[in-house]
């Protein structure tokens, strides 16, 4: 399966090293139809190796579905959102994440363009401009961190704990991040 | 210098492949005189590459050094002390922290010795022991992910904020999952 393919190679070769001709040929697909339904490197890491499905404007979509004018419960949405994503692919996608942004410029720059630009850009269009930037690496940390220790290093009880426990613990955070006071007032 | 070899070679090996020999050697020192100073390979790991000034005990020393029997100021003094021990390094020690737990499960099991036993098992001993653990790897996951966006991933303008703005937004995330309700209620 291509994807799997590409989150392999990517893991294995870092974000600069690998080419669509090798995840292509490990796949055993034809590079040109690569580059035909996933535009080149960029999109397919952003797609193979956020974890995201299909496009992170479907992330948006499906966070802002059943919006209706009140950011209250958006802190919640996002945590559940990436959780269970992540989760359905027991982490797997996320560690090679952190591993190529751990070494690689490149990889870097292509989370915040997702990660930032596309989808907390979107969301602060909806919470309000105020410190929006800052509302969103605050944002990043925390869900970055969540990842880190739920799927990299494994500590437990958070590990193991169930969606609905890490989600009631961290949401609040992520809702003091989009819309509360951050001056510590 | 020995602690600035030890994160080089770390850096470069991991955990596993490294050696107090190859440290020693690359630093200009008797290996014997390693151990004698630092008692083995995981002190010096969790010295020089968790990055904390002299042992985690140290750190938890000043946290702790003002405390008043009100563990109201917890959560601001334990942001405060792993952004300035990090900042002091322009985050190179955090790095080389990163890519070791990304990419060996024995560095993951030190940082949790060091981070969740020695640091926040202290802090419990405080905060009082209702879901202690748990409590402690939330506050792990919001230090973590700060650190993976102010060093490593360099997302602006958390890369550049001064420490007081940081701290003022994220001391009471800290705070809620130390003594805080975690139930979303």
């Amino acid at each position: 399966m291509l994807l799997a393919a590409a989150k392999q190679v990517f893991s294995e070769q870092g974000y600069t090293k690998a080419t669509v001709r090798t995840i292509a040929t490990r796949a055993g697909v034809d590079p040109a139809m690569v580059n035909h339904w996933f535009g080149g490197k960029e999109r397919l890491f952003a797609e193979a190796v956020l974890d995201l499905p299909v496009t992170a404007e479907e992330v948006i979509g499906r966070v802002l579905h059943e919006f209706d004018g009140n950011p209250s419960g958006l802190g919640e949405r996002i945590v559940r959102a990436f959780l269970t994503t992540w989760d359905s692919s027991e982490g797997g996608g996320f560690a090679a994440l952190v591993r190529s942004v751990a070494t690689h410029e490149a990889a870097a720059a292509i989370l915040k363009d997702v990660f930032l630009n596309r989808v907390f850009d979107r969301i602060a269009e909806v919470t309000g401009p105020d410190q929006g930037q800052f509302r969103a690496t605050l944002c990043a940390t925390q869900l970055i961190g969540l990842g880190m220790i739920r799927y990299v290093a494994k500590f437990e009880p958070m590990a193991s704990a169930d969606i609905d426990t890490v989600v009631a613990a961290v949401a609040p955070t992520l809702q003091r991040y989009l819309t509360g006071d951050l001056t510590g007032g």
